[in-house]
């Protein structure tokens, strides 16, 4: 039986893990890269340390610079670019994806000038109908999906037949486990948003308030990823699933999370551009921050934790004045919606 | 002005930082126990060393054998006893209770023979309506809370003025925040239930399944307490709340966490009964899985995580086993109820 070609574009942490699970499933995989000494590290030496540093890549990855070469004859296209550079390498694509191509995208968060979500940025430059988009999502850091440790994401499509078949491309027995989702705004919303609560709970851990004082700023966070997320349309029991908590969880409490670094790094008094260079890879949290916040006011919704962040990354707000003033709102009910409280007696 | 006193019973970890609490709040505090040389220790050298070894107390804690004294004119009283001794505590109390002291409780477990929460035990045995106590929970390790780490908690009562009480009692403005909300059956079940996942989620970290693993384990936990709730009564959005998912994540991922020590120390291929010896303190989790296994056959609600762990503690089960048995569950779409999704096409 013939191997089926899959193309993921770019060769990033996220992306090469995902072409791992791609060839470990039998398929033939092109990865795609701008940068040809990377293209030649992976098909030469099988590694891509910058991004995946102790990951030795398997023979069924192929790494190349040939857009035409890398979508000839794929079966299924991956967008891994990060959101800043989605609709460009897109754009380039378009003319050599299969018309009957699977399209997935694993990208956290929303065009910066549009503050459009990945899956309408790939449908409009793909010409495909935006319900035939997938978005693949969860709680899974890409140094570990690359050793192979057990996983779990989402796959959300408005068709299921498009889910499906992610589903059926990405799932395997041994470590890397699939569900489908038919929220795709929920999914997107959730996964894009989630990297701004990261930089905030790196500022909380920085700033040594301990780990009472981040619990309560990701719960605080998760309601404000809901309130955004149903006022875009979202199912709200897509945030307390894999894609949502999930993913918020692993995010602001592990190691491997850059944005939870880079949150750690500006409370130790660093500025955004001394932290971005050191970090050396995107931070998709701190666009999505700017992009968050004017989506915050295009559908009115109050969104705190973001708010103080923009002030720090962009208004050279204090960190700690930052996460005292989340501490310290005012709010006596936890329940926020008066109309679900029982009255006191 | 004078000072109010407020008793605290006993003097384990949480209630004697809960006891620093109130007296940095301004109250006097008597804090009951058991045991002469704990309360000794307490009074001559300001030191709780066995439940927390680096705090020194404040002193306006004093520490009592003496159940009459320590009620004696007490404005409150503040139940933190272990749940497998609750009741007998309460007993103890009930006779030197002034009649209209405020009644809180902050112990997450059911009564292991009974199935009871905590404040139908005190209700009972205290001979007062249930809807006017008060359960204190959240994400809220006592030993940041000893040190004035800033941490956010909730109190729960049917009465909502029992319940504010309470708030004007424990809130302060420097490191200590408390929400109200009259879901006493959403808190109670929320903080018993998340000990069992915590136990759970030290499971897959000594087994080395990685951080993805355990936020999709936590992620379906947050799904298994919230159908036991549902069951119950409780409402959803508790556990979307700092009672559901704060102190879940808190629990999950804290070097604070006895449960989650005793789960990664039963990966270890300790025995349960070791893995108590080693601990010398009590971990909720272990009892609380007998309870909540058999509130999941009277509620009818499923509870995979629940009855793995129990298997592994009580029937000798493989960790590993258990945890490979929760990873690999046949399930492809992420939310359960299909009246929640809309169809593919």
């Amino acid at each position: 039986m013939e191997r089926n070609t899959v193309a993921v574009l770019v060769a990033g942490s996220w992306g090469t893990a995902l072409a791992r699970v791609l060839a470990d499933n039998g398929r033939r995989v092109a990865l795609w890269t701008r940068n040809s000494a990377q293209a030649e590290e992976i098909n030469t030496n099988r590694t891509n340390a910058r991004f995946l540093p102790n990951a030795s890549l398997p023979e069924g990855i192929t790494a190349t610079t040939d857009m035409e070469a890398a979508l000839a004859g794929a079966e299924a296209a991956v967008f891994v670019a990060p959101s800043g550079s989605m609709r460009e390498v897109a754009r380039q694509a378009a003319k050599h994806v299969k018309s009957d191509a699977l399209i997935v995208h694993a990208t956290k968060g929303f065009e910066s000038e549009t503050l459009k979500r990945m899956s309408v940025v790939l449908a409009e430059e793909l010409g495909r109908p935006e319900e035939r988009i997938v978005v693949l999502s969860g709680p899974s850091h890409a140094e570990e999906v690359i050793d192979r440790h057990p996983t779990t994401v989402v796959v959300a499509s408005g068709s299921m037949d498009a889910a499906e078949a992610a589903q059926d491309l990405f799932m395997n027995e041994s470590y890397f486990r699939v569900y489908t989702n038919p929220d795709v705004v929920g999914v997107e919303t959730a996964g894009a948003i989630k990297n701004i609560i990261a930089l905030g709970a790196g500022l909380t851990d920085g700033l040594g308030f301990g780990d009472n004082a981040k619990a309560a700023l990701i719960t605080r966070g998760l309601a404000e990823i809901g309130r955004l997320g149903a006022a875009m349309g979202a199912n709200p029991l897509t945030f307390a699933g894999l894609a949502g908590v999930g993913d918020l969880i692993v995010t602001c409490t592990s190691r491997h999370s850059r944005n939870w670094r880079a949150g750690s790094m500006l409370a130790s008094g660093l500025r955004l551009d001394e932290v971005l260079d050191r970090m050396g890879m995107v931070v998709e949290g701190v666009r999505t921050t700017k992009a968050a916040r004017e989506l915050a006011t295009r559908y009115e919704v109050e969104m705190p934790i973001t708010s103080e962040l923009f002030k720090v990354l962009f208004e050279d707000k204090d960190p700690s004045g930052a996460v005292g003033a989340l501490m310290g709102r005012v709010r006596t009910h936890e329940i926020e919606n008066p109309e679900l409280r029982q009255s006191g007696n």
